[in-house]
C-alpha cells in the first residue's frame, strides 16, 4: 500500500497471485491500474456478450419456468443443447445423458478429479498448467505427476515423458486446448498421438476446452472428443470464454465414449452422487442455455476473434521488442502469451515473482508470474483486454524492462562497474 | 415402474428419497402425480416471485456490468445489501465484511462445516433435522451428536440434552428456525436460552434461517443474531424461500459477532481460503440482489403468507381427520407439518418408508418419510403447494389410510380375524 516493503508470500492460485500483486500497488501512482492477470475480458465494452445471450436470460426470467430447483446434472433442455452444440464437431452424437451442467469449467474439473480419485492413484498434469486443477487433486489425495509441454515444439505434450511417468496407478492425463497459459492450439495429428498414447497406457484423457474455438492462427480448433473412439475422453467446457460471460457460471462435464470403453454407468453413478451434494448452476441460467448455444450467430464470434487476433499481433510485436523477454512461439489461441524472462539482462530482479511485484509497484500493471502456472521465471501475459489498455500496459512493461536493464559499456563492463571506475 | 416389487433402498438425502419414491409410481395411474416431498412451491403460479425480482435480473443483464468473475465472497453491493437487509431486525449493524455470498443456503452450510471441522471435533445437530448438513459433517470427518427437538413442547431444543452431549471438543450447535421439518417458530425466550446455553458451553450457534420471515402464527420470526452479543452466531440464509426462487441459487453465510467474541479474522481467513476454490454464485445473480432485497414491497410477502396460512389451516384440519396420523403441534412457520404415524392402526405397513412407497405406488403421491430427516415412523408433509394439489393430495392420503386401516369388529377382533371365523 505505497510502502517500500514488498509483500512476497508465495501465492497458491491465480486469484491469490493477482491479489498479492495488487497489494503492492503504489497509491501515489495516479495512472489507472492495468491488469493482464486474468483471462476475463468481459468488463470491456468491445468484448460485451451478444444480445442473444442477454435476451435468453430475459426470456428465461420472464417465463417463470426456471425458478425451481434443478434436477441433478441439470435440466434436460440445457443438457440436450450442450450435447447438440458439441456434437456439431463430431462424427457421432453425444446424448444429454453424457452431459452434466456445472458451475463453470472449474467445478467440472473439481467433480472430475473427485470422481477419479482413489487411494494410491495418480494423475498426469501438464507443466505449465492450470493451478486450480492441482489444488483439486491435492484436496482429494490424488498424486500429481507432471509432464512438460515443449515450448520449442509449439507447447506440444512431451509424450515420451507421459509414458515415462505413468504406471498402473495412473488414471488420467489432462490436456488444456487451446492452451492456458501457453496459447497453443494442438493439431489433429498431435491430438491423435495423445489419444494413442493414452490408449496404450490405459488411461482417460481429460480435455479442458474452456477456450474452445478461440483460435487465431492456421490451426483450427479440434476437440479431443473426436478421438474418443480411441480412448475415452472427459470434456470440460463452458460458455464463459467464447461468449465472454464468466460471471454467469455455466459450464459442463461431458463423458465422450461412443465405443463404450468407459464403464460409463459407474462413472455416471459417481458423478450423480457427488452432484447431489454439490452446488449446481442456477436453473435460471440453465434455462437460457439452449437459446444461447443455438441462436448465437457467426457475426458475434467473428467480431470477437478479429479483435483478439489484432490484439495478439500487437502484443506479439511489442513483446519481441523487449530484450529481456523471449517469446518462444506466437500464440494461436486462448487469451495468453507465455514468455520467458532473461534475468541476465536485468539488474535487481531475482525471479519472476520479484519482476511482477516491482512491476505492480512501479507501473500499476499486473502480469502473472510464471511460477503460479508451474514455470518459474516465465510470465503469462493476456492480450484479451481492450486495445488502449493493451497498448498502455505493454508500454509500461517496456519502460519497466528498460529501467531495470543491466547497462553494458562498450568494453562489456556494466554501468555499475563503470560507476566504480569513475569514482576511483 | 409399475411392477409389483417395491424398490426399497434406504435413501440418504431428500433428493434421493423423492427419487426412490417416484421410481415406485404406477404407470397405470392416470391421475397427475402430486409431490409433497420438497420445500419448493415456485412452480405454482400462485407462488410466482415478485416482478421486482424479475426486473432486477433483467436490469442486471442489460447493464452488462455483471458478466465478469466476482471477487471471493461476492461483489460489494450485494454483500452490503444482505448486511443491510439482516440489520433491519437487529439493534446493531452488520458490515458487508460479515457477509459471504453462497450458492443457496446449502453451500453456506457446507462452507460453515468445512471451516469449523478439525480432528476430534464434534457438532451438535437437531433431530429431526436437515440431512444434507449431516452429510457435510460426515464428508468433513466432523463427529455428529444429536439432540432432540421436543414435539410436545413445540419442537423446542432439549437444552438438557445439549448440555449432556457436549464436551470440550464441541464446536457448535445447529438450529433451524423456522423449523424444517418441524414447522416450529422459536420464541424470543427460547432463543435466549439457546444463546445462554451455548455461551455456557463455549460453542458457536449456527442458525439456519432459510425460512426466515415465513411465519403464520402468533410467534414472530426472531433472528438468532439478536443474541449474538451473548454468543457468536453464524447465520445461514437465502432468497430461495421467502422470494420463491430456489432456482436462482443465491444464499449467504453471515458471521454475527458484534462483541468480537469470535476470532473473526481467523474465521474470515478460513472462509475466504475455502471460497477461492469453491464455486460461487453467478455475478449476474449477485448483481440483482440489492434491488431484490431493497425494493420488494410488503404486498408480495403478505400475499405469499396469506396463501401459505390458508393452506396450513386446510392441511392441519384434514390431517387431524385421519386416525392413523397424529399431529403434535400446528406448524407456525416454514413449509412443513411433521406428523407421527400410528402403525398399530395400519395393516400391511411396517414403517414410514413402506407407508410412503405404497402411497407413491397406489396414489401417485409423494410424502417424505420421517426417517430421511431423523424420525422413523413420522412423515414430513409440505403444505406449500397450490390449493388444488393440496386438497387432491390430502384426499388421496386419507383414502390410502382408510384402505390400509386395520378393520376392527365390534368385539375388538380385526377384520382379518373375522374373515378367519367366517371361513371356519
Amino acid at each position: 500500500m505505497g510502502t517500500n516493503v514488498l509483500k512476497t508470500e508465495t501465492p497458491t492460485s491465480i486469484d491469490d497471485a493477482v491479489y498479492f500483486l495488487k497489494e503492492n500497488f503504489n497509491e501515489g501512482d495516479h495512472r489507472p491500474a492495468i491488469s493482464f492477470g486474468f483471462g476475463d475480458p468481459s468488463c470491456f465494452e468491445c468484448f460485451r456478450t451478444t444480445p442473444i445471450a442477454e435476451d435468453a436470460i430475459v426470456e428465461a426470467v420472464r417465463s417463470a419456468k426456471f425458478n425451481s430447483y434443478a434436477p441433478t446434472g441439470g435440466i434436460l433442455p440445457a443438457r440436450r443443447a450442450v450435447a447438440d452444440y458439441l456434437s456439431r464437431d463430431l462424427p457421432y452424437r453425444l446424448s444429454p445423458d453424457d452431459v452434466y451442467l456445472t458451475l463453470g469449467c472449474n467445478q467440472a474439473a473439481e467433480i472430475t478429479i473427485k470422481v477419479l480419485a482413489r487411494p494410491g492413484a495418480n494423475i498426469l498434469l501438464p507443466r505449465p498448467g492450470y493451478p486450480d486443477v492441482e489444488t483439486y487433486a491435492i484436496f482429494n489425495n490424488l498424486e500429481i505427476r507432471q509432464f512438460d509441454l515443449l515450448p520449442e515444439r509449439g507447447w506440444e505434450v512431451d509424450l515420451d515423458a507421459v509414458e515415462a511417468i505413468s504406471d498402473e496407478n495412473t488414471i488420467a492425463m489432462v490436456i488444456i486446448n487451446p492452451g492456458n497459459p501457453s496459447g497453443s492450439v494442438y493439431t489433429y495429428n498431435h491430438l491423435n498421438k495423445i489419444a494413442e498414447t493414452a490408449r496404450k497406457l490405459g488411461i482417460l484423457v481429460i480435455a479442458d476446452e474452456v477456450y474452445g474455438h478461440l483460435v487465431y492462427g492456421s490451426s483450427p480448433f479440434v476437440p479431443m472428443s473426436l478421438f474418443a473412439t480411441i480412448v475415452p475422453v472427459i470434456t470440460l467446457g463452458s460458455v464463459s470464454k467464447r461468449w465472454m460471460i464468466p460471471g454467469w457460471g455455466l459450464g459442463w462435464l461431458v463423458t465422450c465414449d461412443p465405443s463404450g470403453l468407459l464403464r460409463k454407468d459407474e462413472i455416471a453413478e459417481s458423478i450423480n452422487k457427488l452432484l447431489v451434494y454439490s452446488p449446481f448452476p442456477p436453473t435460471l441460467i440453465q434455462g437460457s442455455i439452449p437459446q444461447i448455444l443455438e441462436k448465437t450467430t457467426q457475426d458475434f464470434f467473428s467480431k470477437t476473434i478479429n479483435i483478439l487476433r489484432k490484439n495478439l499481433d500487437i502484443c506479439y510485436d511489442k513483446l519481441k521488442e523487449i530484450p529481456c523477454i523471449m517469446i518462444p512461439q506466437k500464440p494461436e489461441g486462448a487469451f495468453f502469451a507465455m514468455v520467458k524472462l532473461n534475468l541476465l539482462l536485468l539488474e535487481d530482479i531475482e525471479d519472476d515473482m520479484e519482476f511482477c511485484l516491482k512491476l505492480a509497484k512501479e507501473e500499476s500493471l499486473i502480469i502473472l508470474p510464471g511460477v503460479t502456472v508451474g514455470l518459474k521465471n516465465w510470465l503469462r501475459v493476456t492480450f484479451a483486454v481492450e486495445y488502449s489498455s493493451l497498448e498502455d500496459g505493454l508500454g509500461r512493461l517496456k519502460s519497466f524492462c528498460q529501467r531495470h536493464a543491466k547497462k553494458y559499456s562498450l568494453t562489456g563492463s556494466t554501468a555499475a562497474d563503470q560507476q566504480i571506475h569513475v569514482e576511483h
